[in-house]
């Protein structure tokens, strides 16, 4: 994954990384550096990776990370050049170095850098209403219009030719050109992820961003969150409606239409030409084709094949619905 | 429709509007005004009007519009009067027509005319809060007030003794005595009606309006769009509760009142005395009665006589659903 | 139930909340006053209570107010110390007397008294953005952070360590410390509750305040309400996603996590460890046991007993649901 918003605090030395985690680390006699923390594709001989379930397997096993947060019993499919490093929780332990190498991607407090436009210097000419704020490490386009109230807050790059209404909030975020973000949305907030804890739940960092394809739309009070450890993305010429949840990670394609109040849990992947009613939800983790429609109200809990139309809780196919419910 | 705030550019020559569609206009011989787009019913004489569907036959046979976009298939059950101008795609080429007559219709982003207003003169007092924001063309009555951070855009019309909450925004809407909006409301931007293109698709003039009716309550986070061709209306004493998405063209009658996170998906029909429980979902261009009930949850996808009390996703019959989920 | 927020008009003379009720007082020959108006259970020998259901037969024969609006049907049994006052409908009458004692508690009007922040002193320095509003009567703790556009109503208390986002309305509201509110939530609002009037629904105080407990999070765009004779709570360590939907009354317990575009209808009870996937929701007046997880879109309608699964709408056993879908 590409992360152009979070400064990375690192590179640290292996060492230092275990004593962050509470692990013995006098058994390693090496003084290698880590740079980065990244996935299992993604990782080089310099970085570090994180490898927790056998469903992985496959990512595992041609790794080129050189070291890997995993378990003892997982170890055995990573190859010769990358390190195990065994601990209780993969995922807590990853949180925290996450958040050594990336601290300023865990707090999600305001924006306290923001400065009225009226105090800036944009290249380009900004049709701006009133009260409209901007932050730190902010880029717009050409012919672009920014609504009353509006928050750009740090982090966000808008193309050419956008319009975002009035009372958005935005922070670490790409929107492509000819962009048209409604009234309301929050965009770019960290996810609803967190280990939980039964005294005071652990946040994690959110590393990743939002990423909005050219000719979007994203209807009014919707909210899409940031990614944890990948991005959220929303292809190109996609229109939302209003009030969608879209949680963090997920990647939804290009031509898609969303009705309104339509939820996704997070960490799906959506195919390209979608049609979703108002109100359906999916679930995390899935995989939905290209060219699916999935009908109002439906809860999808598992993965659609292309060219599919689907509708009820849980979803089935289109044709089985109607007929089920004669 | 009656359309108070939309500026209709026309009258346009016919010869003008056929050039508009790239059809060949050399076969029109003479020089007919076209004062204004209206649906079979309210179209008269000089005006245009159009007919995509045979389920609008009988409308169609008694049209008294001028003129009529049309299918080929279709144009026979038009009266002598009325003159057909065929084309591939009815709804894209009156998108086209529309928005040469209210260009204004189709762009929505921020009003820029707003101003602050402390710096206007309202005949009647106004309690207002910090940071309102007033746009053109607006009316606001006796004894009303208005919360912190508002923003009342270009063409609204409010009653007296009406109660908008702070961070509203509302434009294009006309809202009756004793109205309470609360907090965080949209009200009367474009509804999510476009034409899907494969690489951008075509957004369509919204010259309806949003009519909330007198003694009515908009909950927090609600969202009105406006109509397309037609109005999206609220009736009188009907209270919606928060996060409620009513999108374009839909009816809602009087004394409904409808609980949290309902979603009515567009241009359906709504009687009197109606009352539906949270996250219930209304599809689409249905018509739902007088004095019916609809349980939470339900994801209504038929028209529902008149007192009826309904369940179930899809809704069936009440007391049908009780017995299927013994 | 405490009520710390609202002031007290009180104590008015039996006679005259007879009067105010219409209802013939010259047989009541003393002149006793009248404190308070609460629950059967918490109500005390100067204060008046209510009694409108046989469900709440066992808190009415051990009541210790010295008052009671009831049924005839139902005064039989009230204790002797405890004098029945007879109406036609219990509920309208107690409404009628609140707003007398409470005459704040009806009118939910924004905040009029609410002040720039810079024009403000408080003890501990708090971290703000652009424009925060803050009403009377509100406490802040140490090394909080709110951020921009955001209006704390009068009557919030808010911890230590706190971070409330941008766009944020609360009101009647205490928050405990280590809490943090997402952008755009609206907190302490009046519920959806009033009397339906086919002219003009009557609306009734929400006397009750919102309480949530120390290390929680209530996600972006979440609405909570609150209570009406008693209060809305978010436990502690309880974690909400974005475009939550909590209706006035409701208590839900530690430990929760509740995913997005929840919704609860109100007056239910929600116990600890609970976890809720994204859309699901939950009626009114349900009993919902510790350690329960309801799958994403269920409907839950019955109470649920401890340590259960369920899923489905209306919601069962999560084996049975997932053999009845196979």
């Amino acid at each position: 994954m590409h992360n152009p918003f979070f400064r990375n605090f690192g590179p640290f030395k292996i060492k230092d990384l275990l004593n962050k985690l509470k692990i013995d680390n006098t058994l390693i006699l090496n003084n290698d550096f880590i740079s980065d923390i990244k996935d299992l594709v993604s990782a080089k001989e310099n970085e570090l990776t994180f490898f927790h379930s056998k469903k992985y397997e496959q990512q595992a096993k041609i790794t080129k990370a050189g070291y890997c947060i995993t378990l003892k019993n997982l170890a055995h499919y990573l190859p010769n050049t990358c390190k195990p490093i065994y601990v209780d929780n993969v995922l807590i332990s990853i949180a925290e170095l996450t958040s050594m190498f990336y601290p300023d991607a865990i707090n999600d407090d305001f924006d306290i850098t923001v400065k009225n436009i009226n105090e800036l210097n944009f290249t380009n000419e900004i049709r701006h209403g009133l009260n409209v704020l901007i932050g730190e490490n902010v880029e717009i386009g050409k012919n672009c219009s920014i609504g009353h109230n509006t928050i750009i807050e740090k982090n966000v790059n808008i193309g050419s030719n956008c319009s975002i209404g009035s009372n958005v909030i935005i922070r670490n975020t790409i929107i492509k050109d000819n962009v048209s973000i409604l009234d309301g949305c929050v965009i770019g907030k960290k996810g609803f992820g967190f280990f939980p804890n039964n005294l005071k739940n652990l946040r994690y960092p959110h590393i990743g961003i939002v990423l909005i394809g050219e000719n979007s739309e994203i209807g009014c009070g919707s909210i899409i969150d940031r990614g944890s450890m990948s991005n959220t993305v929303i292809g190109k010429n996609t229109f939302l409606d209003n009030h969608i949840h879209v949680a963090h990670n997920n990647k939804i394609g290009d031509n898609c239409i969303i009705a309104g109040q339509v939820g996704f849990a997070g960490s799906s992947i959506i195919g390209n030409n979608v049609m979703i009613g108002g109100q359906a939800g999916v679930s995390g983790h899935l995989k939905i084709g290209n060219n699916v429609q999935i009908g109002g109200g439906s809860g999808v809990i598992k993965d659609i094949p292309d060219n599919t139309k689907v509708m009820g809780y849980p979803s089935k196919d289109l044709r089985k619905f109607i007929k089920d419910n004669k």
